[in-house]
């Protein structure tokens, strides 16, 4: 049976993954009279006299949800918001089980920017934060920035942030380990969705200076027909020298490669041709823009990929929990760049540099720790 | 320290009465690419070509959202969404103590028609039933019959049908208790709000023939200035002697007494105009119509309240867990009249004849097999 068959016959049998739990006894009628009425009148009229004791006496201090339209989930495409619900069950758990943070999973019957909006809003008032996930680009941009403005609770799009803030903490690791310095490193990352995006922002946030973004048609420049403004508002800020050309011509002299987009885009000719001690992450799942084996044959130096099964899995689970966890601890009203930022040298700082080597540069999902760390940089970090 | 200093200690305590559990164990990696990437992509793949599916790989099978807009919260009024969430988490606890349903509180920023349904109708897809719950009349009665009409997942307002269940099943004992012939009963409802209309709508399906709605200002008649669109439509079926006046005028002769309105407004004087073995049913909470001792020293022979520290308390409790474990279970796409019906008889039911008495008409809350009993009557009645 492959992971798929079993994964199936899992889902069967769990009935769904999330369930909701009681934190009060419910035995008998003085049970019934605090938890219920009439005693729970009594935190109604507190948080209505003081909206902010909401945080004192109900789960929106440590619940969030978890937000889906069904449009770009995983690399199974617009799916719709009934299918979409076990990824969100999934991600839901993984809150709870790494983070300790409640998470409900709210799937939307619209792809509507606006009505996506409006439907967040109405729902906030028992949400503690907003996780954003699987929505395609560019709408998800402008979903993002617009909750951002109108609620007083963080709002995160994982696919965005969570991925940007992970590969960061790995590229960080790889310079220590390629002695590589950042004002110097020439970047390319392949694929110009939300997660390549926002990774180009923090990388260029971070201090790199060097950046080109290559979509499915090769580099994105002024001269790139059809640019949608997410692309366009990029060229301010990234290929600096309007270079033009394919993915392959990027490539030539670059430093750093990120690949998040489709399988087997970069070949061994490919590398061959960027600077010594290449570092390559390639995160297409399951199948990376190229094998580690031959991306290292190829000259490459450090490699990380999606996947457990290689080393240097780059993983968003060892960034959104602790990144929910701190932002809920420290009551943040939204996730800043500065705290994205902490949360990078905060995961880079977990692998020691006596244990730094390039098949190291990350801490593993399961190593303990990891989210308290994360969590408590972030906390420190909220304006 | 009294029930209400009590229960906002506890709240603080709690810090929140729900929390999010998963059904799967995250351990190592293989769990992780089971319960989520790369494994999850199958119950998605299954569930976009068969949408059905959804019910057999998700939580959507055993959960439901408990919908408000802070608008009519327990006797505190419209006190916003905030403040209404610990009532509405605390309706999540029972019905999963009671019931084993599974249940998520929505607290809605918005108190527009139009936009609760909306919304509503947008997070549907992750849930498998909507109990909507305090939200003001006449606005509950064109929100659930909108998303009743739009949705294939059930809908109920509690605070009507559950009402009315438990009043009808109270009824039928004390029928029993008394004698009387629901053909022959003059029945007043006192109170035009959402639970004394449907209320009055199942007692007239159960076979009632004579029936007056009172509001604030008395009999709700062809001749009431300003009725509202529901208490007009009520005027087709009940009060059809077109009887004017106050409340002491309706209950001139009157057999049973229903109020779901406000303290101390009904007095010996008035039970005493009413017919032999009167029945009473003074539900406003925590302060009755009329106390039981001085309704049974006025004549009254069955008296029930919503009060657990008197007898026969109509109390929801014993009614929308089980509702809804039963329309869950069997897949109901609504909770139909006969449903309700059947719940209402499933309850009196539980009173075995030897046991019935005029103090004891219906089972307590924490009686077991409650809402078994009411969830296998209403999955055999699902059409």
């Amino acid at each position: 049976m492959d992971v798929y068959e079993e994964s199936l016959m899992l889902h069967e049998k769990w009935a769904g993954k999330v369930e909701t739990k009681s934190k009060c006894s419910v035995q008998n009628a003085k049970d019934l009279s605090l938890a219920y009425t009439p005693g729970v009148a009594q935190p109604c009229r507190e948080i209505a006299a003081n909206p902010e004791d909401v945080y004192k006496y109900t789960s929106k201090a440590n619940t969030i949800a978890v937000v889906s339209d069904g449009s770009a989930v995983l690399g199974l495409g617009n799916i719709g918001a009934k299918a979409a619900i076990p990824v969100m069950e999934g991600k839901a758990v993984l809150f709870k089980e790494f983070g300790g943070v409640n998470a409900v999973p709210i799937c939307l019957d619209t792809q509507d920017t606006e009505e996506i909006i409006e439907t967040v809003m109405r729902i906030a008032p028992v949400f503690g934060g907003i996780n954003l996930e699987d929505i395609s680009a560019p709408r998800c941009f402008e979903i993002e920035k617009r909750l951002k403005e109108v609620l007083d609770i963080p709002v995160f799009h994982d696919d965005q942030h969570g991925t940007a803030i992970v590969v960061l903490a790995a590229i960080i690791n790889a310079l220590k380990v390629t002695g590589k310095q950042k004002e110097d490193c020439h970047i390319v990352v392949n694929g110009a969705g939300s997660a390549g995006i926002a990774i180009s922002k923090l990388l260029l946030l971070y201090g790199f200076k060097h950046l080109i973004i290559c979509d499915s048609r090769g580099i994105v420049s002024k001269n790139s027909p059809n640019l949608n403004w997410a692309k366009q508002e990029m060229l301010a800020v990234t290929n600096l020298e309007n270079k033009e050309g394919t993915l392959a011509d990027a490539l030539v002299g670059a430093d750093i490669f990120v690949g998040v987009s489709a399988p087997n885009v970069v070949t061994a000719e490919m590398v061959k041709t960027m600077n010594p001690d290449a570092i390559i992450f390639a995160l297409s799942n399951p199948v990376p823009e190229i094998m580690p084996d031959i991306a290292k044959a190829a000259g490459a130096r450090v490699v990380g990929t999606g996947r457990s099964d290689f080393p240097n899995q780059i993983n968003n689970v060892i960034a959104f929990p602790g990144i929910f966890k701190g932002a809920l601890e420290g009551r943040a009203s939204q996730i800043t760049e500065d705290m994205k930022l902490a949360a990078a040298y905060a995961l880079a700082a977990l692998v020691p540099d006596e244990k730094l080597n390039e098949d190291y540069i990350l801490p593993a999902a399961f190593e303990p720790g990891i989210a308290d760390a994360v969590a408590q940089a972030v906390k420190e970090h909220i304006v």
